[in-house]
């Protein structure tokens, strides 16, 4: 089989272009799930999509599907398309690369295709997943998983903003910015999913290597813990007979960061508290409660589940004078990619020299999703010193070329399996 | 000297009817200063006193001003008012009791002059300081601090809230709903202050005492602490390569309040921490900055002076691989009231027999600025547990009209003084 040559000077420039929209001071990327921004990306996905005459379905999530079509028709088996994608909605004050890179890299192979007037069996589609980052509607990698079926359509569609707003008046918006899209209905299959990522870590730039060929996603545990205390005056509440939340809080995280150190010596577990919110967060009132936010994930089966569940107790054996509830709100076992993307991925990154390992991705990523569907894998690609969900992130023009090379490579010889 | 009986049920009366501005599901009130809440508690404060014949001022920073004439007049240095007051806003979801007891002891002894008829020398006013609590603008006491010359007008006028409105806009707002009000000029003299307030801590409920004769409002110092990490992914970034601005300001509370404690046996130190942000304040990104605030209150300036110097020592020495930058943002030396109005306070709750003791203020009250102006004093009533800034807040009926009878008497001996 021939491998077309990508155009890195092109798939860099488009880079470029989208980062303009919600584009910070601080050189990074603003684009929240939904927000005005971001359908303005999905409009200019959908202009660069029909200036090449490929065509566009949203379906009832919002996700945004870019086809090239192919030879074969009608209900034959190869007519079932092979997709990549990724996103364009990005954290708040997040960088030009995390998901921009997935949807370009496969927009580039799409474009690589039709210079070359080359023919494929199945249709090639770029698939832009709705609402991953989580941001702003929880959970994240909504669209993915409500197009899987991991999520219902419904209960997504009810989610609000933390303005109220809910997705589904953000849908309706998106499938009115874009009257002329067709409709795709939820869950239609694909015969194979391969995403290009920024790694998001360092191990590439550590190793020296190019392209990190993803095996596995690390799996994850998610967790709301709500202290509740008294509120009193700061002024002329003694400390014998305050129950101060902010103080069972922090001592409530200080003992769980502890012991997830204490398990955790080759520091493969991701423990955070993002969210920390003391309420009602006046000068002078002692707080009465705190809720946080726990994000755990890890590899291991074994582990998630053991550490996981030692955060219930030790949140109540530190609670002091207060109360701390923690409820899980969702969690995502460990997921192992098809070895035939695997292979694939890896015989491309061979094919044009490109240094590469084989890695687990301890993010979460559309793919995760994917791969319940149809045989999916994953691309990865240094990003400087691993700095990611920061306006600072970066990308090297070069390593950009490259996952758009390999999602090429992969892209056509999925197209033109059987 | 004959002391009138106030009137025990009118006092409660109006307490429970002002309490009906911004009356909370939880019992409470929510009436942050010059919102449109408590303008309309200074529209029927204004209304009861025009009913009773009272005049009304404000001044350029909106406080409110209700006076009974007296006989002297002219420039005689018996024409000079005397005055009793508090304030009208509250903590958000705060009390029905904090501030409106001081306002309404005040009115309640204006109103037993009216009822007797009685003539006093002196003009007696009360004052409904603005903004006493500084939850909505920053700081707080700040229409007594204005008043007195301790803060500057124009400085306090251009402050703004969390959603940018200035205080200015608020100030012109309650001259607009009070268009028949006179213009007071600020620093105009008082001959004597006294202050109603509930206790906000136990000494008098676990003494079984009603009045707390004030002699002292003890200092405080304000900090901000910022904390500067750096944001990053979630899931991807290893421990070993964070800079997790929310581990440091963990870390240096803790130590904080540790030290403030082993420094502190006997109880007395007040110190809080009641606001407490991470940035971005995301569930998948470790935060790369954090800000909280510390209220640090004590009666002794030896003390203000070593344990709030050590705060900067203490936050730079637990910051870890981030930085803290600790600023002071207000303070206040502890205040000594006049010993004429502190006796003549004991005298009161001795003539009409209720359980009294000396004791000192832990919250900072207008009494502490127009300290500054005139010979000034306070009295407190008990309330329930010590809970305050607390919609749970609560005090007696027969502790209210103790109040308000012990400042009548004080207006009383002051407004006939020479």
């Amino acid at each position: 089989m021939d491998f077309p040559k990508i155009n890195a000077e092109r798939v860099w420039r488009r880079h470029m272009e989208l980062a303009r929209i919600g584009a910070t001071a601080g050189g990074g990327v603003h684009r929240l799930a939904l927000s005005d921004l971001d359908i303005e990306a999905h409009c200019l996905m959908n202009k660069w999509a029909r200036a090449r005459g490929f065509s566009v379905e949203l379906d009832a999530i919002g996700n945004m599907f870019i086809r090239r079509p192919g030879t074969s028709s009608g209900l034959t088996s190869d007519a079932v398309p092979v997709a990549s994608g990724s996103h364009t909605d990005t954290q708040p004050f997040g960088g030009r690369f995390d998901g921009a890179l997935g949807v370009l890299a496969a927009f580039e192979a799409l474009e690589t295709f039709e210079d070359q007037g080359l023919e494929t069996r199945r249709p090639v589609e770029i698939a832009i997943w709705n609402n991953e980052e989580g941001a702003r509607f929880m959970p994240g990698l909504s669209g993915s998983a409500v197009y899987t079926g991991a999520l219902s359509l419904d209960d997504m569609l009810a989610c609000t903003d933390s303005d109220g707003v809910t997705m589904q008046s953000c849908v309706e918006r998106l499938h009115a910015a874009l009257p002329d899209a067709g409709k795709r209905k939820l869950g239609q299959p694909y015969a194979g999913f391969v995403e290009a990522h920024i790694e998001q870590a360092t191990l590439l730039e550590e190793a020296g290597n190019t392209i990190g060929v993803i095996t596995d996603i690390q799996g994850n545990r998610r967790f709301e813990v709500e202290v509740l205390g008294e509120a009193a005056h700061s002024g002329t509440t003694p400390r014998a007979r305050r129950k101060d939340a902010f103080i069972a809080a922090t001592n409530i995280a200080t003992a769980l960061r502890q012991h997830f150190e204490a398990n955790d010596p080759d520091d493969i577990a991701r423990f955070t508290i993002g969210i920390f919110n003391a309420y009602p967060g006046a000068k002078s009132i002692v707080p009465g409660k705190v809720e946080f936010f726990i994000d755990f994930r890890h590899p291991s089966s074994n582990t998630l589940k053991e550490l996981g569940d030692a955060i219930d107790v030790i949140a109540k054996a530190n609670q002091g004078t207060c109360a701390a509830i923690v409820r899980e709100v969702s969690s995502a076992a460990p997921e192992p990619f098809a070895d035939e993307i695997i292979n694939k991925v890896a015989a491309s990154a061979e094919r044009h020299g490109y240094g590469n390992q084989r890695m687990i991705s301890c993010a979460g990523h559309d793919a995760r999703f994917l791969s319940r569907l149809c045989p999916s894998g994953m691309v990865f690609i240094p990003c400087k010193d691993g700095v990611s969900h920061n306006e600072k992130e970066s990308a090297e023009p070069a390593d950009v070329a490259a996952a758009a090379q390999v999602v090429s490579d992969v892209l056509l010889e999925m197209a033109q399996q059987q």
